[in-house]
């Protein structure tokens, strides 16, 4: 398709020569061009410039944007958006005052979703996941990361992977996916941990990669879950398959699993919502992404990712939804950004850098994603009529 | 237009008699019909029932819920949606750190506001508005309240009570407009209040009462605005016209603003975010409903009001948005329900409750409005496919 946009208020991420990521003072500064037009051709952004320079070309299907702002679309690196049912009943328990104990006790969490994942087949997971990708995409998301770890078995966690990889061959959006087997450890493993892990990196890793289902390795390493030791037993074998590490880390505790993805050269390392100045300093000079999901804080009512500190010391940040049916179920990056303004006091240039350009990186997406570039994807959204790009988290409530 | 809705999956808030609102305990219970049908003719319903009693009628245009569920449209009694121009600017300058004093010395607040009506002309007022009314009505409001108070002037505010009542003609939704002069207290008369209230009562109210433009009165009772002095001034004032009041109280400051609104038989007391145990009793046994805005405490980042606390008390409990410029730039009531469960700790039934039932309390709309009830206003809404009512709250960033 060969298109040209007219006339747009503001072309919002312009680089001319896109940077991997931004870091601290750099998240600041959100390029963009005033009254401009955008060309894009076969998928591929080719040319953009002011109105006033507008080449005389034909042969496009033009869309008129006045009023309204182009921007990239959202990069999410974050989410579980493939899941069989929600859980809003436990939701309610959790109003009513039930504790996670005794949500648990009633069948609830993780292992909730991992018993309706195991029942369900792998078209109906395929279609119910659809739907969620749908709205995320009318939502303006183009690239999103995907996790396993509702399976918990080899079958399981492959039925999902596979339904994640279909839904990139059949929808216009990029799609990478991370193996998440060490999500949690499944009652049948309950007095064996260790062989859980055994499982994981004996089986479930080799068969996962000769399908070639995964680019990234996660684990949740969080009192409870697994441990410190677990992430390094587990990322040492998958380095061997050449998966690189994308890992939920300090969600609750502070507990060294920030250092231990460092070392095994994470890509991301992801929640934060308990980091420590020791923390912050073990990701300067690193290639690792830190990414906040304020939308998790928001719905299980637990601090928010400490952003402004960690921009403040002039590390990168990336926002992501970490959509999944128990602490966040929403995939909705609007609001993700109106969330980083309002809690995390980030300002809105920050707040779009994170979900764009650094949501790129955190997915390995840089060449392609993120900005408006010429060569890169031609991935945008145009939003409705809007007064400045402040506006977008400044509306929270509309989409 | 007659219509039959089929086959819906939940008809919500269905009551063949329609109690004018809901106390305490009373709100716990929301009354259901599973596998449900729906009649509506002239705007008004006729007649619901289960599909296995499905009666033989024809000559209807039918609607196919499967999946769905169907709602009586949301009663937001709170709003100031008549405005001109947006403040995200504010929002930007509070992320970057600076205080009210310092927003209000650029010209910032409720002035800023002012200033760009008093400049705006009725027309373009209006246009502006119908595009918020329009994305409210699209979210499933199908009453609401405006107030004015941007104006500020006798001129002004009665502009702004024309753009609403020319609304009310416009759009099939129900509005109710109140008289707000009392919102803040113009520069002219920065160093003589007292000028600026005996301008309310002596000439812009007998004005809007001889155009019929307002059916309540509201002042903003708190530190550096109204007092209780100024309040009951203008209430007794009021209440010659007929005027009832729904106020401002309690935002900011507990200072008896509560008790002399109920001593003037307010409809409402709008706010509450500081609330005494002596304030929660000096509700008790009146017909004051008291309202809460979740999304202004979201936005600004104050405290909630206590609706779990008022509920326990055996107290009735509204929901509203309080959409507005600089507070609140969102009317979106199914957002206000996921705050309402998410940082309230209201179940799904009472907030739900509190947003039908005891809305159109709020707004005098009870015999209309507000629940699934012969007799009553056809208005309703349709859910997207959701597996429960419980799932509106919980998917809070989808609409």
């Amino acid at each position: 398709m060969n298109l040209l946009l007219l006339n747009i208020k503001e072309l919002i991420q312009v680089r001319d020569e896109a940077p991997e990521l931004l870091s601290g003072n750099e998240m600041k500064i959100l390029p963009t061009l005033k009254n401009a037009w955008l060309h894009i051709d076969k998928g591929v952004i080719q040319d953009y410039g002011t109105m006033d320079k507008l080449p005389e070309l034909s042969g496009f299907k033009t869309i008129d944007c006045t009023d309204r702002m182009v921007l990239p679309t959202w990069c999410d690196s974050h989410t579980h958006l493939v899941y069989a049912g929600n859980r809003e009943q436990e939701f309610v328990d959790r109003i009513n005052g039930l504790s996670y104990q005794e949500i648990a006790a009633r069948g609830g969490g993780i292992v909730n979703s991992a018993k309706r994942l195991q029942e369900t087949s792998e078209d109906a997971l395929y279609e119910q996941s659809a739907v969620r990708l749908k709205e995320i995409m009318k939502l303006g998301t183009g690239a999103v990361e995907i996790k396993s770890g509702y399976g918990l078995t080899t079958e399981s966690e492959m039925k999902m992977l596979r339904a994640a990889k279909k839904l990139a061959q059949n929808f216009p959006v990029t799609i990478k996916t991370t193996f998440l087997g060490a999500h949690a450890v499944p009652p049948e493993f309950k007095e064996n941990k260790r062989g859980y892990i055994d499982l994981i990196c004996e089986e479930m890793l080799p068969e996962i990669v000769r399908e070639n289902l995964a680019d990234y390795v996660d684990i949740f390493c969080e009192n409870g879950y697994f441990s410190v030791e677990d992430m390094h037993q587990l990322l040492t074998e998958a380095a061997k398959y050449g998966l690189r590490p994308k890992v939920h880390v300090n969600q609750f505790t502070s507990m060294g699993g920030i250092q231990a993805a460092v070392k095994h050269n994470a890509l991301s390392v992801d929640h934060l919502e308990e980091l420590t100045q020791e923390d912050i300093e073990s990701l300067e000079g690193t290639t690792t992404m830190p990414v906040a999901l304020p939308s998790c804080s928001f719905f299980i009512n637990i601090p928010y990712a400490q952003g402004r500190k960690i921009i403040d010391a002039g590390l990168p940040l990336a926002l992501a939804t970490d959509y999944n049916p128990g602490s966040t179920p929403s995939g909705n990056m609007n609001f993700v950004i109106s969330l980083a303004c309002i809690r995390m006091r980030l300002t809105p240039e920050e707040a779009i850098n994170a979900a764009t350009i650094n949501g790129a990186y955190a997915m390995d997406l840089s060449k392609t994603h993120g900005s408006i570039t010429r060569g890169k994807t031609g991935s945008v959204f145009i939003t409705k009529p809007v007064p400045s790009y402040g506006f977008l988290p400044y509306a929270f409530g509309s989409n």
